[in-house]
């Protein structure tokens, strides 16, 4: 394990090249199946993986997810049941806010409901540098808020 | 705002198109600022853009961060200070999970320790889809967990 150091070298040189960033949303069990569902409906997720959870498989228990890789727009986010484990990087369901990008804010907004999710307030102007145009918010069945948000012209530039 | 509906359309046809999705790092004010500095220090992330909150400004209280937008790899990450106000989409810090890979698991892990962040565990072989490698973890000072990954085969020919 890397000690503590006390140290400024890597504020000047960050040497360590990184490559994806990939949130992680852990659900309550057995719920990581239906919430990867979710996400093909209202966000059109795309799987590109899924690892089940051994043991439960061998005792024939209902399958837990391991982890599900979903590719959402341009980024990979990744979906688990709560496994009551030492090895589990977490000890309770995570969830997260999120913001999400379209050009179609009033369609992504009903196809998000139309899936489950749920509205919450009315579209706005954003003000942020990530949601400098309209906003509107839904929060989905597992308790993540996602911003659904026009592109803002300040970020188009470096974040196209 | 959108309507409930009741139907299967959005399930057989997912016609919106999504851009980026942005996880969003909500945290006390105001360590929003620091919290930039540590993801720089710790990850070497690139501020992209910073929008401050204005009627902070205009009060000349502490000025507090309405979002900064970060690259982080192949992702962009959006740190907040909490805002106590009705258009904030959180009325509480948020935290979460990531999986951030790198071909560099120990260098990665001892940069993020001496920029002040907690080690958590040894490194272990990882079995889950998002981190079939080599992973390390690391606790950030707001609450965000880490896991430090090498790439895993199987994803790398999906999301190199």
């Amino acid at each position: 394990m890397a000690e503590v150091q006390n140290g400024t070298e890597a504020e000047k040189a960050p040497a360590v090249a990184f490559m994806a960033v990939k949130p992680w949303l852990v659900v309550d069990a057995p719920k990581a199946s239906d919430a990867v569902q979710f996400y093909k409906t209202a966000f059109g997720a795309e799987e590109l993986s899924r690892v089940m959870h051994p043991k439960r498989k061998a005792n024939q228990e209902t399958p837990l997810v391991l982890s599900a890789e979903l590719k959402l727009g341009s980024a990979i986010v990744v979906v688990s049941d709560l496994i009551d484990e030492d090895s589990s990087p977490v000890k309770s369901a995570v969830t997260g806010v999120f913001c999400l990008e379209t050009e179609e804010v009033e369609s992504a907004l009903s196809q998000a409901v139309t899936a489950g999710a749920t509205a919450v307030g009315e579209i706005s102007e954003g003000d942020a540098a990530c949601c400098g145009g309209r906003v509107g918010k839904v929060k989905d069945p597992y308790g993540n808020i996602w911003l659904i948000c026009s592109p803002p012209k300040k970020c188009a530039d470096v974040a196209a």
